[in-house]
């Protein structure tokens, strides 16, 4: 099985998601501006490993500092959080992991570099072992929700490769799978950067699991048809209210759903619900190059000089959303309540 | 400006909607199995530009047959017609076309050979006239209901490219803008063959009309952020009903328009309405080839393997149709009584 992301003496490995599913190639970055660099350009993505590679990228960044000066390190290492800090806008979880790794500095005031250099790649590798038992746990949620014998549609790609494994709403299928459900999985393609076509369908396919691609627009039609019993969908960040960012589609996929009846799941870690965001439109929705609208894999589909939008992202009201399927459980509205449980709870293993 | 299609003494000559924006090339075409394949191939695409091309394709193939016997002459006309047939499902202006064609020679039984190919060549080129003639009328009623200012959301390509010229759907928009109206336009990309991208976007940008580009699953974000006033589309096959099948993408569309609050019209041609299909579910709907969903432009960006669904059209039922907009005037619900009743007027010139 395929590595999204992983933390080796060489450096912070990962899958170049760009390549997929023509190639599986693996990239190795042995600096923080290298991690910054694929997280920006999409070699990794999905926010709960967007947050695993900002961690490990602060880590690489330290551990590349050249002093033995504690202040100055951490003056350094504070500019290298804030780099990673600016790569993409939506995903909370970037901001979560960078959090972590400067909890892990601040919470040790008279440290040594070296130590802080330990900890702090420790802490990283952490991140990541934490992210896979999550997303098992989200899975185990999840699963119990999904009859056997049910079709569910995802959009976009909140699988194995959108986490450090398993994922988030591909993790509800596996969970249900596990389990011993037969589930079958429509998966929308997700223009523009096709995450899922090249990537959800990939992940599926490959570990057996009977996948159907269709474009986004076909979505209403195999609803109509009665083809899908549930739609399960990862997130970005998710406000206190429920309000859930997610990839661009998803707010059509919600209403399509409510329109034929269908469930509307949400799977996400705790890292990826920012209570500090009241509702959804406080969310900042990243708009992307237009090349990704008007070109694809260097074939220019669209006139010269058109204009175009490409946010990536879009904000599914709570009132479309079922339920959250999170780390500790099942969420439901009233989810201003039920979401700020959650953090009352004690940590999984 | 461009000639989507034209009957000239070299032959039929249609512009290859396959090779836009890039490449403008005209293709001739010098018998009826040149025209039949490229209306599979989709070299021409839209209803009524399909009906146009239908009947040359009869026009041409009767100019050919080489017998001065007219019962001979009839029964290799009979063929000519049946494999136009064959070409595509969904879009009735097809059988309308090929069924105009039929009726001359039909209402003609003791012509000569001779008399009947200038007979069928005179009303193929008829068709073609009168289908300019009919969008502009499509576009005087259905510019009435867009308001000065408005910004419109289209899907597929329902224009000039896809008529003998001036467009339905976008004939509405022209309607519009011809009589000051200041109109702008959402493009759906609408995946997989990009006839929003590709044609829409072009034929709007050549004509300075200001047009923007989304991708499919954008629509719902921007008419949540209140950018669109009005959705109009075109149509393959309307049911005595009102139910229409059109470009698939269209059923969603009309979803998220009706969550928002925003009109849907369908803009074609009384040749497109089926009086003898009842209920859009009897309407055939094409499923093409799944290289166009796994494939774009020879780039695969599918996994090997996967199952792919690719139907053409959908169905959008009569519920969420706010009007339809025919040459002879604006039709709303009751559907049934309405569009009877159109087929009782006098034929436009």
């Amino acid at each position: 099985m395929f590595k999204t992301i992983e933390w080796k003496k060489t450096g912070v490995v990962m899958i170049d998601q760009r390549l997929l599913p023509g190639k599986e190639v693996y990239n190795t970055y042995t600096d923080y501006k290298g991690v910054a660099g694929a997280i920006k350009d999409m070699v990794v993505r999905g926010a709960p490993a967007i947050g695993v590679a900002a961690a490990m990228g602060v880590a690489i960044g330290a551990s590349g500092i050249k002093t033995s000066d504690p202040a100055a390190f951490r003056k350094e290492l504070g500019k290298i959080c804030d780099l990673l800090a600016s790569t993409r806008p939506t995903a909370v979880n970037l901001f979560w992991g960078i959090e972590r790794m400067r909890s892990v500095a601040a919470s040790h005031p008279g440290a040594s570099v070296a130590t802080l250099k330990r900890l702090l790649v420790d802490e990283a590798k952490k991140i990541h072992r934490e992210d896979i038992a999550i997303c098992r746990e989200i899975g185990r949620h999840g699963g119990t929700l999904l009859k056997d014998g049910s079709t569910v549609l995802t959009h976009c790609n909140a699988g194995a490769l959108a986490t450090a494994g398993y994922g988030t709403a591909l993790g509800v299928i596996r969970g249900a799978i596990d389990r011993g459900k037969k589930i079958a999985v429509y998966a929308d393609e997700t223009r523009p950067f096709l995450q899922g076509a090249r990537l959800t369908a990939w992940e599926l396919h490959k570990d057996k699991i009977d996948c159907t691609l269709i474009t986004d627009n076909m979505a209403g039609y195999i609803m109509g048809k009665g083809l899908i019993n549930a739609v399960v969908v990862g997130a970005d960040r998710i406000a206190a209210n429920g309000d859930t960012a997610n990839k661009i589609g998803t707010y059509s996929v919600a209403i399509l759903a409510k329109e034929h009846g269908i469930p509307f799941y949400v799977a996400a870690p705790l890292s990826t619900i920012d209570l500090k965001i009241k509702h959804g439109d406080e969310i900042p929705i990243e708009e992307r190059n237009t090349n990704e609208v008007t070109q694809l894999r260097g074939s220019v589909i669209a006139p010269k000089g058109i204009k175009v939008r490409n946010p990536a992202f879009d904000v599914t009201p709570n009132r479309l959303v079922t339920a959250i399927i999170t780390e500790k459980g099942v969420v439901k509205k009233p989810y201003i309540k039920g979401l700020k449980a959650l953090f009352a709870k004690g940590s999984i293993k």
